[in-house]
């Protein structure tokens, strides 16, 4: 590869830190980019974990020291897997130092940390420097087909949503407590772990915004036991007689009314007994409907209401067909891809944008907009379920 | 058959009137029953369509005077099958002259008149007199099979309920204006048409009763052609133009909280495109879960969560075995029942039930608890979606 | 109903006698006919069990003298619902006698007795008397809609057929003997019981005619346990130790080649462990394709090869609408049909087709079609599965 | 990494040097390996597109002459992925030079390279050096799953096996020839290319070894156009007029018996509308059955037929938990593998096996074993469909 390099530091290296990796080694191999991301710094807290992390995830050095990082001319792009609660001073620090900043989602664990990041991207926009944030699953091929689908027009006037990402892996009340489960390190439980996304898929595929919310969020178990050997501590809620009290929502349900006058009906839980990551979402028009169901992220269903009437039905389309976004650089139609692939496609769209500037998205804007939606569900729920606008909407 | 005779007089001769004819009709030819239903006479609103009808569907007479039919001293049952809005007088009329009554949903179109219902059906009670609500879904097959494995503890400690009943045949803001568009007429739109069949089921499958719910109700085409054809007229709520108002809701939205803790998360719609009778139940406990659509009613998924982790998964059993409630008494496994069985079934057990003095379910008292679901869904709706107590509950 | 009426006689009343009684009684509820079906006498081998089974299905008369039925000046139609092995004798005694009949698949045992009934049903067919053989599932809406979609060119060149029709109720060895069985009484075991309608709907919906086949059969379990209580006796091929021999197939397979050069792959089995009422059939061809599975009757999968690339996909249609074949006499769209409702349309189509003077389709010369080719596999099947012509085609 | 390092020589960069590329890449990410894989030498016949596929794929050198690769001391894996007919002469001279050997499917063009390939793998076992056959997908999870549930006596008893390999990339009677529809280059069409596979992975879910065929094979198009731009040349069959012929089969039909008495039902076909790359598996015991389609690749349905009566059913297992082979390594439940992840297994299993002194499966006498099923298929063909024996079984 002659192209210009890209260098990339990256802080955390847990789950997200895998499949960031993993985008960034493949990305190059299956698309042309017009810069090639070097996978230059990996940073953590600990640096042993972190060493060991380079080595196995393929990264050239590591360091502790995520400051450190920013200050290196040699660093263009910082990329923000930590907990939600250190996004906002990695992010505005980053963007200060004049680098690129790709942050997981959610944005921050507060809307005023939300908010300050959106103004520093702004800010940094001004001077040419990009930021995006991680709603990966919008480059699931499935998904940006829906969008493509709806901006020509062939669901029409759009006026129901219905958006779940159904979990199970709380429903068993005696699995234990773990860092997710506590408000200080998580910020949210179910509603900002995966409604966040959920959220922000439907406002992509139907291009609305949410304006008014009312929600309810519930934690069935409140009192989990302790797993003394994945050192939760005292972090984590513990309180005497081994068990950690959980302090987020283990499911949230809300109503949301759109911009256009269309309504979404959506629920985001851990309890949904059986369903593992069923991230789904139904829009209905007066011209046609769409459905997703990430247990079956290769496949979209699509109606087509103005067919004649006997040959309507929901089509299951394979959505790795060539003609399909990202598809054509990977295998031939119906061979499948998987999890990893949409954050590839993300590292692509990322990395052409800085290399040819443009501004990336989903923005910090678009993720603050989420986040505001979050907190007006949480406003809602604490207010016996009451419509509450969401702010700036 | 030599076995005594139930005689019955049906009041409406609509599509609910089609089905229950069926049921009368078939149900002893499949079903050992104690009483022989006998189809004595069909009412309607004019003499004319009411021979008709009575011709077509096969009942031995006609007329037109519901009350005439309640004070012949040959009829056993009165089944009413006419708008919600003559419900009440009819149903506690019969009562009180000592006839058994089958009524179909919604109980009433007011409250008020479900709660004279239910006082009028336990009077009648006392004195050997029958009633039941049509919440005819109940005796589905697979419904009915639902509620058995959660009664044997197949799903352990119930968390969560998810509820819908989605059809399509509003997405066109063409379709026309009908009388049950009309608020006078229908009492409600989708809450009370559909709305009420999956709040029943909810109930019925899970053995768990409704305390508190927050709605939302959307009307989104308020003007829709009138159809001169069918003669809807003033009473569908014409005005110049040539259209009429609709004054229900198309669609509804609401969350329930049960008096177990579990919480329900509910939509009824007639803009659901592509969605054209999708009657669905999903309930997620501990041990398991279950999940049911009315467009594959032959079919129930089961999840059990007690599996070992590796076998795990929604068993999609067709519910045709001899094993599986009423099933029995049809064809061979897998040979499929359809839309009208239903209704069979719901003859075989309230004449059943009749003749053996017990008394049926789902009761008056029972429809009088949907009614003040869908009752409480609307009052919360009007007050910003707040959350409701439900009467009684 | 004014209209005149035709008198039937039924000769058998096992499960086909169920699903005929339940087709005479509903079809004239449903259907506006030109006569009205009478269901004048029952007839069975025993006068008692005849006796309780006019009664359970409602037929006025009982006898067990089919000759003396087919003597009657009174009787229109003769149904014939016995084991195969009476089929010729019955149905060509009744055409001679002037009256139409209704034969249930396969037409007969052997290929001479088809041979014969069809020369008779020709023969009668000059004088103005109808005859029908028993394919039932051609009444399906689902496949009646796909032999319109072929017919209109949906699916362009035909290339390729899969046919399957796959039960389990043999997949215990321990099940015991019936006299399905034996080949005496049954004729063939899956081939020809099930086998059959997997072949008629092929053609059926195609248009197309096999010519040659290559096939093989195949018997898993020789030996079955007696079911004592149910009377199977020497009949059902007893021997000491109280098994029974299996002499017809569990499973049959076989290759067709179709007149137009397109070529079909069969399984008929009684060993498809899971598989309750598998009748299968999809259709390949240039311009589209089709699938069917009776275990979801109510939907047929499409697929439009001309749309553009990134729109196809199966559409699952379901045939409840108005304007798929027969639906719209039944239920609103989405509501769902049953086994028996093909029967029903069956009798529709029989008697419109009597009163109007025209030729029903399923001919016993097509009936006659089917046997060549169950004929045909079996004869290859003797051959070590060479290819094999079939007669007549 | 600091484990040792096995230094590949890969030979041919088309759509398998893309997929084995990654696999390489990639594995030592997600597994923990005993060796570690060093992209270390691309072979193609051309010496600038084997460059270019070297950088793009990552690998450290390339060249164009595989016998130069075989010749290097510091080459101890070469793998195969040129077109079938050069398979023999690369492997053999490999093997003889001391390299282990990974060939992709099929083994070889004819089945006389087969066996001489199997004889050089056994007599270079002999001598440590290993060998494997890259039938793929045996590394699916699910199918490694089907595997081990069969193993541990899930199905009982099995009875029937259903294999299809369907694709469409055909049925359009205008798509253009390519080297794949030409024999000389190709050894056989769908047969070989992807009816392997599904023989492949029956005997490997069930264990099972194949007796006796009867195929049929079929070519609907015998001309194609030639797609000029693509440069096919002679070598495809181009004759005057612009079109190529085509001399291998379209689709392939045959049935199977089983050592074990069981008995198979195959279909290989490029005609298929509207399935993509629907390699599908099932298999019936009198204990239970499974199904699997790659289209939905991360789900197995499995039927457990010793459960109650009333509870059966085809379970939706979604084979993403830590205990299903190979997923742990991946991502959390739910979250989906796509089609290269088999082949990262692949070498997750190979590069364990040269370290650890195991030989690979499958091996070349299990490659040949397929090549000798696939045989038998084509001369069953040429001989009216007879039963053959397969040869060694």
């Amino acid at each position: 590869m002659t192209s210009p390099t890209l260098n990339i530091a990256m802080i955390g290296h847990g789950f997200m830190g895998a499949a960031h990796s993993q985008a960034y080694r493949v990305a190059p191999r299956f698309f042309d980019l017009p810069v090639t991301p070097r996978m230059a710094l990996l940073v953590g807290r600990r640096a042993d974990a972190a060493a060991a992390a380079a080595e196995r995830w393929g990264w050239d050095e590591s360091g502790n020291e995520w400051r450190a990082a920013i200050e290196r001319d040699d660093i263009d792009l910082i990329d923000i897997g930590t907990p939600g609660d250190s996004h906002a001073e990695i992010a505005i620090a980053a963007l200060e130092a004049g680098k690129h900043v790709l942050c997981e989602k959610p944005l921050a664990n507060t809307l005023a940390e939300a908010e300050a990041m959106a103004v520093a991207a702004e800010r940094a926009r001004a001077r040419g420097i990009r930021s995006m944030v991680g709603f990966t699953y919008r480059r699931v091929p499935a998904i940006a087909f829906a969008r493509r689908l709806v901006a020509q027009g062939a669901l029409g006037q759009i006026r129901e949503v219905r958006g779940q990402y159904l979990q199970d892996w709380l429903s068993d009340p005696g699995s234990p407590m773990t860092w997710r489960l506590d408000r200080a390190s998580a910020g949210s439980g179910a509603l900002g772990d995966i409604g966040a996304h959920v959220i922000d898929l439907a406002s992509y595929v139907t291009g609305l915004s949410v304006r008014r919310v009312s929600g309810t969020v519930e934690t069935f178990v409140s009192e989990r036991p302790l797993a003394g050997g994945r050192g939760l501590g005292a972090s984590a809620g513990a309180d005497e007689g081994g068990t950690g009290r959980v302090t987020v929502d283990d499911a949230a349900w809300f109503t949301t009314r759109y911009d256009s006058g269309a309504i979404g009906a959506f629920e985001a839980s851990r309890f949904a007994t059986g369903r593992k990551n069923a991230l789904r979402l139904e829009i209905s028009g007066d011209r046609g409907a769409l459905a997703f169901d990430f247990e079956r992220q290769n496949e979209l269903e699509v109606y087509d209401a103005t067919q004649a009437a006997d040959r309507q039905g929901f089509r299951r389309i394979l959505t790795t067909e060539p003609e399909h976004p990202y598809a054509g650089a990977w295998w031939p139609t119906g061979h499948g891809l998987g999890y990893e692939h949409a954050f590839t496609h993300q590292i692509v769209d990322l990395v052409s944008d800085i290399a040819e500037e443009r501004d990336p998205s989903p923005s910090f804007a678009e993720g603050l907009s989420v986040q505001r939606v979050l907190d007006a569900v949480e406003v809602s729920a604490a207010a016996e379920s009451r419509w509450v606008d969401v702010a700036g909407a």
